[in-house]
């Protein structure tokens, strides 16, 4: 049995009545291991793109990209190495922010290349974008300042071309 | 009959198979008319934020909700309204840029105010975050040149603090 690692696969759907249920139903029936998953529009308003990041096998792989292939509403579907990919992910974060403390969260912000979008005089609304590594990381520095509220979405990746 | 608008509901969820088919089983059953859908990871491992962009008027949502209030993996539910809460999404696009026209290309990145990820003798990967409204733009500024692939997430909101 090869290496449990993460993978990615990424595949365009027909935006039919159904197609979310459908794929997110296979997760649940085939217990597969889903880190996350990002739906997102595309230039085509009938075709939706779905990226999974899944943790398994190689063997899980071929099983899931298999179903995956099953069903009617999958046009496309590529698969990318997860640790050779530029993977990213979005998060919005509200923390406690007083004129004492300002500075401070400003400097860690500036240092995972984060925006502030709202500074209200006791909160910070932070915006940061980057991989999974990165969001981690400002979470954790940002936790003892006190997060009010986030939001955060899954995570979407394209390959490398140099490695074409 | 109210006015049609863009809501935003942002539910936190159990993390237990099945609850992602739940949730969008109730979207295709119901014909709710959904914009986007992202699902995140939150600091508990067992809990997952869904935030749904959906269309309709203020009855379609106060159902909806209900609807959604009754799944038993729905732990809590907020909704925002679109124009006055900060949304938020990610675009990673690869394009075809060559010496000739890469200075033109990092110009509209800037003003966008994009990353450049990886760069080639013949493309470029660009990722930006912002509204829906930016997201547009930089792609209809990057159509002409050739959109090689790209790979988008849902939206994200909070809400503005300075409005509670």
């Amino acid at each position: 049995m090869s290496e449990r690692t993460k993978h990615i696969i990424s595949i365009y759907v027909r935006n039919r009545p159904g197609v979310m249920s459908h794929v997110s139903g296979l997760f649940t029936r085939r217990g597969f291991n889903i880190d996350s998953i990002a739906v997102g529009t595309t230039e085509q308003p009938e075709v939706s793109t779905m990226t999974i990041v899944m943790h398994g096998n190689d063997n899980d792989l071929v099983q899931f990209k298999g179903q995956l292939l099953k069903l009617p509403d999958v046009i496309e579907l590529k698969t990318l190495p997860y640790h050779s990919s530029v993977v990213r992910e979005l998060l919005l974060v509200r923390v406690k922010a007083t004129a004492d403390n300002r500075m401070e969260l400003l400097a860690i912000v500036d240092v995972f290349e984060g925006k502030v979008s709202e500074l209200t005089d006791e909160t910070m609304l932070i915006e940061v974008n980057g991989n999974n590594r990165r969001i981690k990381g400002i979470l954790n520095m940002l936790q003892p300042f006190g997060i009010i509220e986030m939001a955060r979405t899954g995570q979407i990746a394209l390959g490398f071309e140099a490695d074409h």
